[in-house]
């Protein structure tokens, strides 16, 4: 139990330290860094919560509100201090979907999904919260950026989970791996532009 | 029970297709196809059962996913052969509005809910999926397009539900009245421009 | 237990007018009035049950639909004689907010959860519906309005409910109290533009 709870905790804190940059850029508030911070941090785990009929983890302890609050209040007076809010954003938002996956996959693995729950299950955890705040804020949907891996990532990362649990592997080095693969893919998708082929309107053969 | 999974599997399948084709338009990679046409494909269905505390469809049974993961795989090797993807998505949507409104309104009917919880479930199970596609993918939401009916065409379908199943039609002939009257309106709105009169801000006898 | 469905009954009323004259603007049809009317009216209350793991209002109690549908098609015949539609969203949006947040918060009080939880439904409660009829109908979500109090305004409100009720005031008091607080700050913010010191690039004593 305790390393999935550490994961919830972990993305719940890089989440909202995303939420809470991007009210930055819109410059609000600090209780609107705080809502930001909320929506982005809690998103995923509650969708992942109210699908697999849990008790929402924030209801179940309230320590996750702490978290979002104490990280919104932290970037509401330390942002002025990072160079690049936007890179930071992606960054951080690459290290909790990370978190996040193995997260959303590990507690559908645990319950005894099948594999296809659990890989989307893992897709949904590490997304909502991010799409919830890009949706919010207007900002483009990291999910939907073109010529860029981001719910590859988190597929990638969900097998990966499904895969070491099938041969095995103890439930923290199964997170671990998860974590790894999602942030290792996304990371070569932000620093060395990896992608996938995009959809275009003619197909490459024909001329 | 049989002809109300039909319908279930159907809807996910068409709306997918139009999940899909929204993504070519992104210009998404293959993954990207399959998280909107799950999304388009699946949100409607998801809504239903959280809303009535069911086990959601593609939980229950993971059939669903492949289902959406093979329109979405057929649709990018494939939408460079459609003439109009534009077009394609609005009847597309219109086939499965209808479908997913008789599955909808259907469900909560065999659950013995009142007729005006009938109505909605019937509407908010066909209109959720798309309605999440156009806002996530940033288009203007079909349910909301001025000068045609389209939220209209989910009541009147829920409505012949609850009026069928009043007159004891069996299921089977109420579900294809549903899907038909739904369909039908919605074409008629596509292809002849029926709508019903909008709102203007001086009424229409003045001056 | 009376006066809670009462605030229930009269957010969501007084959210879907809001909901109705947000489709006047966009010049809706009926029907879309309704559909509006409802996503504003019952978008709160549902998020807060489905949460809480309780059945949605709406559903418990079909009178929550002929409600929205009436607001709907009251503002779909009378819209035209309110001379600022704006501005009567905005102000009749802070009355639906104070007592959203009431019902939000007092809901959570009286199945006893804790303080933070408390909060947080009040918020959701209050914030959810208006933050889903903008996100649909593509106006900037009033929640992330710049420079304005919002969010701040249902915080306080749900910080009320917990003090009140602490101090063993009975359920209408504290009900009301809510409400005024609510609704006090955000007529402040409106009328007297008060507000919270906003984020800043730059912190005020630097240079």
């Amino acid at each position: 139990m305790m390393p999935l709870v550490l994961l919830d905790y972990s993305s719940t804190l890089v989440f909202a330290l995303t939420g809470a940059l991007v009210a930055s850029r819109a410059q609000l508030d600090v209780v609107g860094f705080a809502f930001l911070a909320g929506l982005t941090g809690l998103g995923g785990g509650t969708l992942r919560d109210l699908l697999l009929d849990r008790t929402p983890i924030w209801i179940a302890d309230p320590t996750y509100l702490a978290v979002v609050t104490g990280a919104a209040v932290l970037v509401f007076f330390t942002a002025h201090l990072i160079e690049s809010r936007l890179k930071a954003i992606y960054w951080l938002d690459a290290l909790a979907l990370g978190i996040a996956v193995a997260a959303g996959s590990g507690v559908a693995q645990r319950m005894g999904m099948p594999a296809e729950v659990v890989l989307v299950m893992g897709i949904a955890t590490g997304c909502a919260g991010g799409l919830a705040r890009d949706v919010v804020a207007n900002e483009v949907p990291l999910v939907l950026k073109q010529g860029e891996l981001y719910v590859t990532c988190a597929l990638a990362g969900s097998l990966a989970t499904v895969v070491a649990d099938t041969l095995g592997a103890p439930p923290a080095l199964t997170a671990a791996l998860a974590a790894v693969v999602t942030i290792g893919l996304r990371a070569g998708s932000l620093a060395l532009g990896w992608k996938l082929p995009v959809y275009r309107p003619r197909p490459p053969r024909s001329r």
